[in-house]
């Protein structure tokens, strides 16, 4: 006993001490009623300070495990009680429910391309942590702590930190969207926001019309609710209006999930004209929209149009969510559902449900940061700086690799179309082996299509190795087209 | 144009301008092409400093509102196109499904008990802010900025922040938790544990066994999930033995979801002869467990019970759900469930696809606080503060509240059983009126009982206010028993 004790690490040696003894007596080693040896002894034998084994036997007497006896000494005055015979083993996987089972399934990060440091990886459309504004998030962080740091601590409400909830409500009436009517939830970010609806919304059709292709993890959301998206062939400038025509008079949709700007993953901005058209087509039909607010800031050029829920004026048929995500800060989960009033009352109520509110704590940080003025400064910064990024992206796409298309008129990632006899994932296969990965465009198709397709995200890629990445890529589809006779 | 505007609030002046001139362009009353008053004009004309004018006028041209044409001035470059008729109304409500309508006729803050300022409200369970180690937050914020500050404002992963994981693993090895085999997914709290669980188990009798009374959200979020919630009577020690074998013997459950300590309503702590015979019991009918730990750490006294997950030692059958929420900082949501490993793979890809990931810069600020070794620290203070307003709410019920039984061997409230002739609810009805709340003991029955019962929680009132609150209470009684002829 002792014997095996040895501090590492940073933690402090009286909690290393702390957790050695607790092991023994779990252990059984040290039965119930056992005496512990004293301080001064214990102390001498493993060559520590008195100071640390009194703390630590104070720390173990707080939480139970040993009880001191005033002259006599310290005694373990918890056995750990197990089964002799544990319970039978539980086969969890044979009790889960198809959800479970299809979310592990389409868990990228599970079954996604994988790579090794050093590696130019074109697949993360992550911001650049390089960017981030340190300085004005402490600075929030202080600020907002110093004037209700003991409210943001305890519970807040699950429509969100009111302050918050007013700026950017104020934040989407300047992008043109009619405020009366409509109501404001503040979310985990998109992805529970999108979530959210689609566990609100009653399946009649089971059917969803989106673009295709569509972001990744809309499809695993739509799938894991059970709906079926359907996608509408995406052109320049947006939807396919033929297609779109015809596929609404196949039959009813419960919803439509549209990406007007910078849509991922074909970097395509909607045209005013298609947007006006759409919100016509999908009124006529009575097809509710959830408008994904993704990357609208990430304007490089003038044009700018405005989101769907503000062309919809007062209408209540669109349902807006936005995040900052891709721009300021994904580590703290903060997103907004702009919505009819109604509605929004519904999504409230789930929330609490599922995860009482967003953290107070960053909602308010991320308050104080719009507050103090950070936001338009950064983002002006965001955006020259990816846009110089952006435009090595197209130029080195165009100069390096063969293809058929290519798309992207913001955002961070840009999306090729390369001849259709190849198959990206063999090219994604050989540029790996070389060093370079990029995400193969298949996943984000509903149909399974795609196989020719992929999307290269720069927002990652330090700005002097994103056109050796592009050289490389280029290289590999130039070897395979040939061995393919083209 | 112009003469009705006003700065006002704290937000900058030029910010409130750049609404202002927003608006006049939605509204139509500057059309596109509309050339806007010089900056020298419009500072004269509003009585506001030129440099707010061109702050206004550049941060209106970097959303694309206008355009500043060079030696020709400033001109609206954005027609906020509407559709000439909007889509027709939606009828959201009569779009949502089951689990929507349900979730807010079952949301307590929106028709639970409403109470004024002023009022002694014993409805709360939350931490008293005043509490509040607001110095140790800083700290550990400030700390952790500085050692990785843009790793936590990045996306991180689903399974949770790596240093919060192990200590939390450590934390539990001190329960007497067996880690071989289990793995632990952060949450944002209780609530999300919980609903994972619930999303990925498969309902095949549809039927949950729990205690009756129970946590009031977790009967929701059992019932959202389409589970009925099955509960067992309570005796002063745990469940009622008999009747559990009774029930198991009966049909079968998918799940039993208990609390053990400190179990909400009751304040009940399971004696560790039968939490050994529950997991007996619960194995033999091949029943998993969510353990609720809710409030374990609030121990007042010196008796403590290892955990279910630690009775059941190497057996996999116990999923652990832990949350310092009722002791911490509810505000930052963080919560963490510890199971068998394959269970964790399956929930950490449900919660991937639910909320990405709980926000890293709450999990590292927990981390680091508890890191500094503020945990044991706080939680030495907070029991002693309400460990004194425990026993000045055991004395003041038992003093002035004529009843049944009471029961509550620890946490944050104490569980009232008045005669059986009397309801809670008109109790409380008076009680209001006379400036005391409490919640009735009926919602957190799983079969329509408990009419008779109340909580009471005395963690946000005032010391010096907790006799008078349960004064009133105990008149008010005696009054409405007199006036049933008891």
């Amino acid at each position: 006993m002792f014997n095996d004790f040895r501090t590492e690490g940073e933690s402090p040696a009286y909690i290393q001490l702390k957790v050695y003894i607790e092991t023994l007596i779990m252990q059984g080693v040290m039965p119930l009623h056992h005496k512990l040896p004293s301080t001064r002894e214990l102390a001498g034998l493993l060559g520590v300070s008195r100071t640390t084994v009194i703390s630590a036997y104070e720390a173990l007497e707080r939480t139970g495990w040993i009880e001191a006896v005033k002259g006599r000494g310290n005694f373990v005055s918890r056995a750990v009680a197990h089964l002799e015979e544990p319970p039978g083993m539980i086969d969890w996987k044979e009790r889960l429910g198809r959800r479970a089972l299809l979310s592990e399934e389409m868990d990228l990060m599970k079954h996604g391309i994988k790579w090794e440091k050093g590696m130019i990886a074109f697949t993360s459309i992550a911001p650049d942590e390089k960017l981030f504004d340190m300085g004005g998030v402490k600075r929030a962080f202080l600020d907002r702590m110093a004037l209700e740091g003991d409210v943001l601590l305890n519970y807040g409400y699950a429509q969100g930190y009111r302050p918050l909830m007013q700026y950017l409500m104020s934040y989407m009436r300047g992008k043109g969207v009619e405020a009366k009517g409509k109501d404001i939830l503040i979310t985990n970010g998109f992805t529970e926001g999108f979530d959210l609806v689609l566990t609100a919304i009653g399946r009649r059709t089971g059917r969803i019309l989106c673009e295709n292709p569509t972001h990744q993890t809309a499809i695993k959301i739509m799938k894991l609710h059970g709906f079926e998206p359907v996608g509408v062939r995406m052109e320049q400038d947006g939807m396919d209006m033929e297609e779109l025509r015809r596929v609404l008079g196949e039959g009813g949709f419960d919803l439509a999930y549209l990406t007007p700007s910078y849509h991922n993953p074909t970097g395509i901005v909607t045209s005013p004209e298609k947007r006006m058209e759409l919100l016509r087509l999908l009124g006529e039909h009575e097809v509710p929209v959830v408008e994904d607010g993704f990357n609208e800031e990430l304007r490089y050029s003038g044009a700018h149009a405005a989101p769907l829920i503000a062309c919809a004026g007062t209408g209540n048929s669109v349902a807006y969510i936005g995040s900052f995500s891709k721009i300021l800060f994904p580590g703290i989960r903060v997103g907004w559902i702009v919505a009819d009033g109604g509605l929004i009352g519904y999504l409230e109520s789930l929330k609490r449900a599922r995860t009482i509110h967003t953290s107070t704590l960053d909602q308010a940080l991320l308050f104080q940061y719009l507050h103090n003025g950070n936001f338009e400064r950064y983002l002006k910064r965001a955006r020259t700086e990816y846009k110089r990024k952006y435009e090595l992206a197209i130029r080195g796409c165009r100069e390096h690799i063969p293809m058929k298309s290519m798309s992207g008129e913001g955002g961070l990632h840009v999306f090729v179309e390369l001849d259709e006899s190849l198959d990206a994932r063999s090219v994604l296969e050989e540029c790996r082996a070389r060093g370079v990965v990029f995400t193969p465009g298949d996943i984000f198709f509903t149909d399974g299509g795609g196989r020719h397709t992929m999307r290269i995200g720069f927002s990652r890629v330090p700005e002097e190795r994103i056109e050796e990445g592009l050289r490389i890529i280029g290289g590999v589809v130039n070897k395979q087209l040939k061995a393919s006779g083209r």
